[in-house]
């Protein structure tokens, strides 16, 4: 099936991508809260109306051409999820004002929300804001009882020139265990920090609408949502080796790989080359903390996907992948020219390898062509 | 000047590239060898033109995409020097055809060399053909005492339907040293290889006419070039950490930076928040190895591209680089919305990131921007 097709090249498995999606819109329908999918995965207005459930609004992006193309496609109520700079607002207006869709942007700093106000004020574009509060990952965002938080929030507020709707928060460093109990505890953390941060900002006089929680694995494990509006997870559309490995999710329930093509034997070094190399895999290798054989990527089958024994892809150069072989019966069964399937080590990363496109398949067969925006 | 730019954004210094450039072309003149410069770093054709001095032919890429690129641009005589299989065979005569110009296309392998003049004889398309031989670094290749080798070039050599040239070796494991000594040896080595395979090769009664070698460490480092007809560095045109961590190249000679916004302020956890992450630096760290303060890359003033103190990112998410600071005095110096410019551990990687495009500076002034082609 594949023989003619000119590889790397990235596979979609729509079945599994529909019910990945499916299972997060309804644990959110019986939870009480709004999904918004973080988009940053797939960076595919395909993917997002399935992850959506056809709904043409409410997600989450990573990147203003993101933003861009999601709003040129018809969708409205884009969260932009990374902090907002000043050299970005004429860009989020222009979209805006094009397309007549809304983007939400993100600040915990206080120069940037008077740059705001001062953008909004002088070119009448009404921005719609929300604070970024930090529950643990000590990335972006500010604690809950930091006052600056609140300061930013009431000044958003008080600004006549556009609309403060609340906050959001991430619990990034739910990654970091692979433990159940322990997940709960930081989904725990993750919804108290944006409950208090939503009560102070209220306490204060100011409006806090939104309140923005979500990891894939948090969303998973949480106790409770009890004061969180929306939930924000994006990988677990697509699934990979690193929530895998984290018993996020379980082989099969992951949607996309690498088709490759084997170009080398190295009897002698007994590996297989194939042409799926750091650009086409990444060089993430973050599963390899709790999986350390999964190193850049699970070698399987192109059409069973079965692993083919414990094959994965060893060593890395930009264009060339080296798949160590313990046994000599692998140059027989996987003759130069043959194909194989990778499953990624970390998929939004692998994604990003500058493919453009999905192969998508259904029910084993090719059925369509999707394209995906990468850059910036 | 670069407060209206959006970030990330990749920056090329043209004068630096041009130094660079001029070096090499002068040492492999001086040194009696073509360079045939690998153009899988910059994968612009405004790049190629300064890299081969104007020449418009004799050039290397690792893509399908970078062949049809650089033939659809006027390049002709170009080196696809990964083993090439059977579904790429289509594209190169459809690409050739097309613009009239050739691709050489390498294998180490007799089932591709037989598929190669299967498709030959079948379509009339003239394939321009070297075999692979392993020089040590052990990934694509026969080892030059390999009978196997000698079979796959008579082989194709006695097609009437194809033309042999010769051979192709590349000495990648130079780069996992940083003592000139030791470089000298593998270049020694490198040569040998190609030296001693194009005498079996012509003992057997074919024609060995290219014999092609080359990285830039062993460029530069090389005892001699006897019966080595070219040269393949790469990196040279822009350096990097790495190659700076290896002895290679100073910092004054790498010629790409990332421009980044600072979007936050951890204070807590003192760190500056970049909008350069993991898609626009990369994961690859190999400059660590020899420099382990490199991390994701040195941050620098962006105009005089003096080193920020020893500030370097230290940690990476999808879209966002943590900058590790040792005194709160950076976060006066450095106000979010400020700009710094990123050096690049790996720049192979970290310009392949997604950018399509450089910007391109000149004594200090932005005077244009340059496409670059990335995927396959």
């Amino acid at each position: 099936m594949f023989s003619e097709i000119e590889t790397p090249c990235l596979v979609l498995d729509k079945g599994i991508l529909e019910r990945n999606a499916a299972r997060f819109l309804r644990r959110a329908s019986e939870r009480g809260v709004f999904l918004r999918p973080h988009l940053k995965t797939s960076k595919s207005v395909d993917v997002a109306k399935i992850a959506t459930g056809g709904r043409m609004s409410g997600v989450t992006v990573s990147t203003l051409r993101e933003a861009e193309y999601f709003a040129r496609n018809g969708f409205d109520d884009i969260l932009y999820a990374v902090g907002v700079t000043q050299n970005k607002f004429e860009r989020i207006r222009r979209i805006s004002s094009e397309t007549g869709k809304t983007i939400l942007v993100s600040t915990d700093n206080l120069v940037v929300a008077e740059a705001l106000i001062e953008f909004a004020t002088r070119t009448g574009f009404r921005f719609q804001t929300v604070v970024e509060v930090d529950c643990g990952e000590h990335r972006g965002g500010l604690a809950a009882g930091d006052r600056e938080l609140v300061r930013i929030a009431t000044l958003l507020n008080g600004s006549p020139c556009l609309d403060f709707q609340g906050l959001m928060t991430h619990a990034g460093h739910s990654y970091a265990s692979d433990a159940a109990s322990e997940i709960a505890k930081i989904a725990d953390a993750e919804r108290n920090a944006a409950v208090d941060a939503a009560t102070a900002i209220r306490d204060a006089g100011a409006a806090c609408e939104l309140v923005s929680v979500g990891s894939t694995p948090t969303f998973l494990h949480a106790p409770s949502f009890d004061g969180v509006t929306e939930v924000r997870s994006g990988v677990y559309l697509f699934f990979d080796l690193a929530q895998f490995s984290r018993n996020v999710c379980t082989i099969s329930d992951i949607a996309v790989s690498v088709l490759a093509t084997v170009i080398g034997h190295n009897r002698r070094g007994r590996a297989l080359i194939l042409d799926a190399g750091a650009l086409a895999m990444s060089k993430d290798v973050g599963a390899n903390d709790f999986l350390p054989d999964a190193h850049y990527g699970y070698v399987c089958d192109p059409v069973s996907m079965g692993r083919l024994g414990s094959l994965s892809i060893q060593t890395v150069h930009q264009e060339h992948g080296s798949v160590s072989v313990d046994d000599d019966i692998w140059f027989e069964r996987l003759p130069v020219g043959s194909m194989v399937r990778i499953l990624p080590n970390h998929v939004c990363m692998t994604a990003a390898g500058g493919f453009g496109k999905y192969l998508v398949m259904n029910d084993g067969q090719i059925v369509d062509e999707w394209d995906r925006i990468d850059g910036w």
